[in-house]
């Protein structure tokens, strides 16, 4: 079994930037965190503040040789109806994760794109929704 | 470790009630699988079609003698500004979760006045929410 | 045959509210003016203020041993997603009815959350709707 | 006694226009059924795909001769002001019917400028709609 | 010099509808009383409950042998589009009046589709407001 | 009789002011054009670009010793609910009128806040509209 | 002569429940103080959870035997017109009061279903705002 | 095979009205044009300024005996739901055509209830968008 | 200790101005009636139906020498941000005050720019609302 | 004669996604039959899921050696000013064309960005606007 | 050259004034440091809580012996279309500027009537905006 | 002292776009006038057509040797959340400037997501915005 996290833009700074709303973990410790956690399954990870990239990779990665997908889209999430197309356009589960909750911030944050085309939305536990994410990924074959 | 699991209105029906949407499995059969994927820790269920008795709930559990609570509204969800003001009064963690993706249905299900409230928000992966919900309430603690 | 009459909030003072709005007969008559016009069925009544006993009310008979409901549900029309998702939930056929042309009235009286999970809505002919919803239910069986 | 009944545009096609909203019988056959349920009345009928026709007709029913009118405006309901002004100007009382539920379907169709010029309305229960409504004008007479 | 008055729907009632808002005078009185008011230019007049009809008589009558066009459109006023571009399309300059205030009625009446199309607005000085508006019209060549 | 025209801020400009817009004519010429059109009454005139002096004079002319006033409150009439019940509160009937079309114009303009509070409206006949709102004064008495 | 105050959902918890917005004193402080500021009349206190209690006290004290009600109705200010339905239907005077200043809060505090069918409302002053609906009742009587 | 043209309100005046938005041709030279491009087939053409008209005529050509409709219904496009309804009533394909980009004009006619029962939409080159919508209709056939 | 009123517009004519809404007492009276309740005091009185000059007086009141201010704006509630940044401003606590139940009027009466820059708001109990508002500032000192 | 056909993000998957609504055929095999039906011309392709990627290639074709563009932007349509900008900056014809009948799918897909900086729009005729987009293109010519 | 910087209402209370937003300098010290900064021109002031001395003071340097004006309008930058109007009809630059980033405070905010009306805005640099201003209006003759 | 201007999509083409909007000078042309006023610092130039390029320079310069950036991010100021979450992760000072008056144009260039995350706005002064974008963030070291 094999499952990717797909990061979007701004998340190459976790621990860098707002600490106060995104915590003081840089990914590197949040992704051996969740590899430790998951060790029965493989899990890679593909970050990029470029829309177009992260479409190629859910492409790459949506129709064969993975399980999964675990977005946190970032600032797309509320802006991107191309990345809602690709994850309506694949056939791997997609499930969305946001780090803080959303909700107790500005309104335009309230609304997702994407929501609609995932499977499921995990949000506001920290960087633990990397490790809720995978979970629910993992039920889903049960 | 004691955590409660709070259902709402119309969810005394579920496996009765558009089984499309929500299931076959009442909640007996779901509860039993929370406690047995969760069995090092103590798990409550309140169910109640009546908004002041899952305010009253809230306040009784909310203060000591609980770890967490994992709330699915129902529909109180998108109407109810008295039982999100019950979760901001009150101290322990409080898990919002939805069984169905409710960003596929109708408008009005996209807004929940709980979410603000809540520390976190999972939903759409059909009755392992609550499975997840307690999970993400424990890993709180780590 | 037996049918459902389910009355909401502030109802129970039908004849001491408002007059001018809502007539100055008392339910009783109103109900025994039901009765004797549809005498060859059995129509039970239940009215409460309470959001939570209406939907109890709609699950108790919701889904056997009652051909159909005529619903008043008051101010909770404009309001109760919950009711409405319990009309949804239910088999027996559902009349939304109101005693007033809500579209003469308040701008927050012309949305009803109920009408879309209803078979059917009768508006604006006084006490009357009672007698036009238990004729329409009844003519659902030709 | 005598009584009209109104039909706007497209309900000529009534059995060859969308069956699976409006249902199989031909507006024929419903006149009939109505008719012979309410045979201790005179029963006219006018259908018109013109805005101004039936704003004509209204005039030329709405003073004298006539007892009430049951009218489907079809589109017109949600786009005639004038319609409503004229159902406004007349004198006699005039119902306003929906074959199918209007609130099951778009966003458009659940606003009627007729609604708050008429003495009632009655939705939802298939071409029945036109037998509650002579029903519910007659009873206006007790 | 010649000019028109056009009336939309629901006019020809004038004296007989609503007296509290339009006035007990039918547009025959009125129509004298503008004569004789503008004695020295012909006045004609026109009136239909069919918006096709207004904007064929609009097409006969903009491009010559009419100095100029006075139109209450009634209801259309708020609805139709169609008129409004009839009158860009013409060439004589056309004012519209309103014998009511409509800013003291329903919300929707405040929207006018023909004010941005023609020359001036004339509102609410009853039955006056056609005096008014031929004495713009004449005005308009001095 | 005795009339009073009141102009709004930035008025005082009329004639240097956008000219393709408000003309080329100075106030004192309009003025001097209404007077020698309406010689048999006498007819006062006041400007400010003060909100409060506008209230002021409203309400020093409005009981007694004024037949009328005509007003064009300029970029107030959008924005004054101040203006808007002064005439509420005054006895003299008060004629809005605006030199150009407002409803060809920027949005904001559409809305004015006076209209329900005044007797009628003229609009967008070039700075005849003063000499129109007097006539429509003087009918009232007829 | 006889008052009585009414407190909705939450308030329970006053002195518990974030004291930064409403204070550390529980409502028996509150009461004594209001008691002994109006120690000539007495003043009885009630306070659910549930909306429906909430409707039902208001009926049971609305027509007699109270000289007039003070209800903070907590959340359910926000959302329910049922209780709103109750205060207009019952004939004592009603004062709605709220703690905090409801204005600099969420958007969704600003709007009260009840303002409109109250006699008055006072907001802000923390909990003396029970002290002056009491005052503001008696002074009705002046 | 035949197809016909129906073009609505104020299209009788092409080549008279705003040549600047519309064109200097009148529509008998279009219509020519489009002849002799689609020589090979049959193409009716039907103007009229009645909505009801526009109704009557695609119900008597909607069924048998036409093989498309090309319908540029002018200002009804932004109005009218019952030429909509009448479109999806029918049987035959209907293409939407506008000669001028509605977009760069007026916001009200950036919206048309006639696209959702359309099979396309043509929008923008002016006169050729008759030339085109045949041409749609005939691939169709492909 | 010396508290202040501020009057805005249109207040200086209550009595004479609709005394329907605003009832038939001059403020001469009010304010004998105020200060005669609220002897112990020193209360001053300032109108102005200039909104700058309302600003002004904030300003020269709002530092020192004076222990707080009721204000009843008028219509500058509704539309003066100029008003509630001078409130913000300021170091003495202000109370808004309203003679009418705003919320029982026209829409634009329901927001007040006042509000979330004032300590609180009394609305509703006719002229008494002046007494209740010193006595909430008084009961500030308590 | 050299043309471009512009496809935007996800269209690479034509024939792999969502076959119900985009059909069955790659691009390779549409462009195919769009060159030769247009064997007179050339025609090059372009397709990326990089907003940034379809600006430059607008550009870099925009200005010479291209006479014409037709671009089924996909999402981006919804969401870019940037490629609208791109397309009112360039000096080529540039159509806009969708497979779908964007009317009849979510809301959020009814508005582009790009129509109104476009010299025209064709929707809903399957990959066939591809065909439809050359045939515009070069009747501009004419 | 001689350039005027006009300050709107609650300005004169810089550095006393929420210092937090507005920074502890009187706006005497900021005078200084503008016309230290741009010596080689002469720098008037003038500040006003009222909307008509604005509007006179624009009046009477609009058109001569001024090269340019810095306006804060301060809170009448959200309200006053007046002003707006005078920037429109006098012909010298006008400057608007914001000593806070006002797209960071209260949503009403973000919206001024002045911006479309002005040659340019500066917003945000602290009392920098001043110098910001004179320079830009400097650079425009350059 | 190292200062960065960033410009995005569509300003390449500088010059050669729109001139009646954006001028006649190519950004070489602007960036040497920029140098030459600003001869103490350095100052970089990087523009790009894709977002994503543009969050990575953001990234690339915002933490350490340089000293502030002026962006005019062109089209995604309306429509990029990215780019404004990057500016907020970043620790230099962010003026965000427009060459044209963005407040005369559409009504969507009105809203920009950066505003809130930058410093400071500078609006409107042609490609002047450069040099006081520049300046201002100078000053800010005073």
């Amino acid at each position: 079994m094999r499952y990717l996290i797909i990061n979007g833009p701004n998340l190459n700074l976790l621990g860098r930037r707002e600490p106060g709303i995104y915590g003081n973990s840089s990914f590197d410790e949040v992704l051996a965190d969740v590899r430790s956690r998951h060790s029965d399954v493989t899990i890679d990870y593909y970050q990029s503040n470029h829309e177009g990239d992260i479409i190629d990779t859910l492409h790459a990665n949506g129709f064969e040789g993975c399980d999964g997908i675990v977005i946190n889209a970032g600032a797309y999430t509320h802006t991107s109806v191309a990345i809602a197309d690709a994850i309506r356009a694949i056939r791997v589960p997609v499930v969305e994760v946001h780090i803080s909750n959303v909700h107790t911030r500005e309104e335009f944050r309230r609304h997702s794109f994407l929501s609609e085309a995932c499977t499921g939305i995990i949000i506001g536990f920290g960087t633990n929704v990397y490790n809720l994410g995978i979970q629910a990924l993992k039920d889903l074959k049960r």
